[in-house]
């Protein structure tokens, strides 16, 4: 008997039929011999509403109420997934983040499991209920209720399949899997069935929005086999898991691409201790999200500094960078809109050179001109005018042999 | 310094601007040199949309899952008017039934309050803080979250006033107090400056929707100040407390209309111990409210048993009655619509006699026969037929001296 932890979006709980659907997938993995718990996101549409409110009387709201507030949207599911299993004649019972006891810090809003009793879920499954617990949301140790960011659901999911130490732990989505690419910009993309730990962490950072980042870090740190499913169909999915030899054969397993990024150079930046910190401290303070960030070797005792925002951020970004620039001592800002990223992740390509070669051989082909490259261990991403993006996808896509299957 | 305890139900906190209103009370109060505790209902609307959602799952939804589900609209509300009151730079926490920890029994969906903890709220409450309390909800031993039947808010405020010992507890609503009868009935009528704890309770039986019974109850057993008040002007509302000498110099406080009602009559019942219990079990058990309930001195062993549930339940009353007649070797079942019940209610009649005598005589000459008559000891209530109810009320209000004010 099996232990299985699923997590299903706000898309797959979006109305009273949809919920009903989840009722009877979760009944069918009990039937099948299983300890199931599940969790839940609020109603599609729900978390943006409570916002609304929230801003319609606060421009800035206090985090910790706007955390009470959102909450209750994944509570009116658990609430209404719990009936809806009883109701087929399954035995179920809902769980909140202060019952489950899911122990958070303090960072409203963003906050971090600290840690998760697995009592009163443990209990739940002997008496044969399907645990339904509500996504998203923890409590602090001063008993405020908290919430886990964006997307903090497939979070809870995750740490809860290692607080329980499942054998396996259920994406449910409305794709039915990890792609090679986005199949809406390359139709021979193909459905992956097994990726690691790693490529899915370069994926998700690198705009493959099919998995929180959290929670694949979090699957990785505590060995959860986790499974990208669809609600929709009886598809196996995508597993993602530790690295075997097989899988090291393979020397690019993915493609993601990033839109709407905006470029920026702090041109003949003092190269002196602390100024790398300066410049993301002020952004950083604003709550802007720096993507890719590279600096040139310094020459005459000064260095460029590159990076890319999301294109909604640019505009206050350029502010900050140009009043910044002038305090540290610092050249012009360049500035740039319409940058794509366009990234090739593969734990195979760790073990062989040239793999960036080819990479760049392939863009120089195509007519595409580098901007800026920045690399990890198991990644190579291009920034490129955002026009060549799909153009850049395609070749790639075929020349690291991914179209084949 | 005294410490006062605000209850504002849903219409008061029904959009935006409202919640910004009742946020400028909550600190006028405070500024005025008050500690403030804030208990709220969900907004206009919202637990109906919630229970429509229950409903749509599930005919017969479990009433755990479902409370689930409803409490959180307090939820909602108490985030909402912790940030409007902070935007208008008050200090202000929200607090849920866990946290302050209303523990209740775990009669789901009915729940009684058990005890409170009024350590977080007086920490609060020292940090210069207005309290911002969901009413209606509460905690059971397991930690699940419990609801306390609808109106459960004003018992919220009481139960909190009593175990803070607070000074008042003030209820606001969308009338601006108690009056002697329903000024949409009569248009001579007063509101009243004060009434006893007693009297409130037997008008909010007889009808008068203007507060939760059970909070009278919990207000006069605690000694509670109640304050009934308009969260729209600042009229001074009515007090409800204690009985002093002056108020039983009014033989009758106010009158009480309920219409709607449906009247039954089990004939010739036989006269045995646990007969009655039979009867009204039945109907308890599918929680059938019963009104009125009177049964005539037994004739040759057998007696008739009288009785009233509203419109609603009327058919649903009259097969199991009928059922339960056969059984018990009762006679036949009477049954009569468009009943209405018309109350005097007064503390002062307790002193003297012929209060009931010139109640008949007024209905008598104005022509209203009276079906069944029920007493208490400071409330005289008349059955009659539905369409003379109005004019029943006007003729009392101006025979016991209550149109002049």
């Amino acid at each position: 008997m099996a232990l299985i932890v699923q997590k299903y979006g706000g898309t797959s709980v979006g109305d009273v039929d949809r919920i009903r659907n989840v009722a009877r997938r979760a009944i069918a993995a009990r039937k099948a011999g299983n300890d199931v718990v599940v969790v839940v996101s609020a109603m599609s549409g729900e978390t943006n509403r409570l916002l609304k409110l929230t801003s319609d009387i606060s421009k800035q709201p206090s985090q910790r109420e706007q955390d009470v507030v959102v909450s209750t949207g994944e509570q009116v599911t658990v609430g209404l997934l719990a009936l809806a299993i009883q109701e087929l004649k399954g035995k179920s019972r809902s769980f909140l983040g202060h019952q489950v006891r899911i122990l958070t810090d303090s960072t409203y809003a963003n906050a971090r499991i600290k840690s998760i009793d697995d009592g009163p879920l443990r209990a739940s499954l002997r008496k044969k209920e399907i645990a339904v617990v509500a996504g998203f949301q923890g409590i602090d140790e001063d008993g405020s209720i908290t919430t886990l960011g964006r997307g903090g659901s497939d979070t809870t999911a995750v740490a809860l399949a290692a607080a329980l130490k499942a054998d396996a732990c259920e994406i449910y989505t409305d794709v039915d899997g990890v792609y090679t690419t986005d199949p809406r910009i390359c139709d021979k993309a193909r459905k992956l069935d097994r990726i690691t730990y790693e490529e899915m962490l370069e994926l998700s950072s690198s705009g493959s929005k099919v998995l929180q980042i959290r929670s694949v870090e979090f699957a990785m740190k505590y060995k959860v086999p986790l499974w990208v499913k669809s609600s929709f169909t009886q598809d196996p999915g995508t597993l993602v898991c530790e690295e075997d030899a097989a899988m090291e054969d393979v020397l690019v397993s993915g493609i993601a691409v990033g839109r709407d990024e905006s470029r920026f150079v702090v041109r003949a930046v003092p190269d002196k201790p602390g100024v790398a910190a300066k410049i993301f401290g002020v952004l950083a303070e604003k709550d802007i999200v720096v993507d890719v960030i590279v600096q040139t070797p310094s020459q005459g005792g000064a260095t460029d500094v590159a990076f890319t925002v999301g294109r909604l951020d640019s505009e206050k970004t350029l502010a900050l960078i140009k009043k910044l620039a002038k305090q540290i001592g610092a050249g012009q800002v360049d500035h740039e809109e319409g940058i794509a990223k366009v990234s090739i992740v593969g734990v195979g390509m760790r073990n062989h050179a040239g793999v960036a070669a080819k990479m760049f051989q392939v863009l120089a082909e195509e007519g595409v001109n580098i901007r800026v490259i920045s690399t990890s261990e198991i990644k190579i991403s291009c920034l490129i005018d955002e026009k060549y993006a799909e153009l850049a996808v395609r070749a790639l896509h075929a020349a690291f042999g991914l179209d084949k299957g």
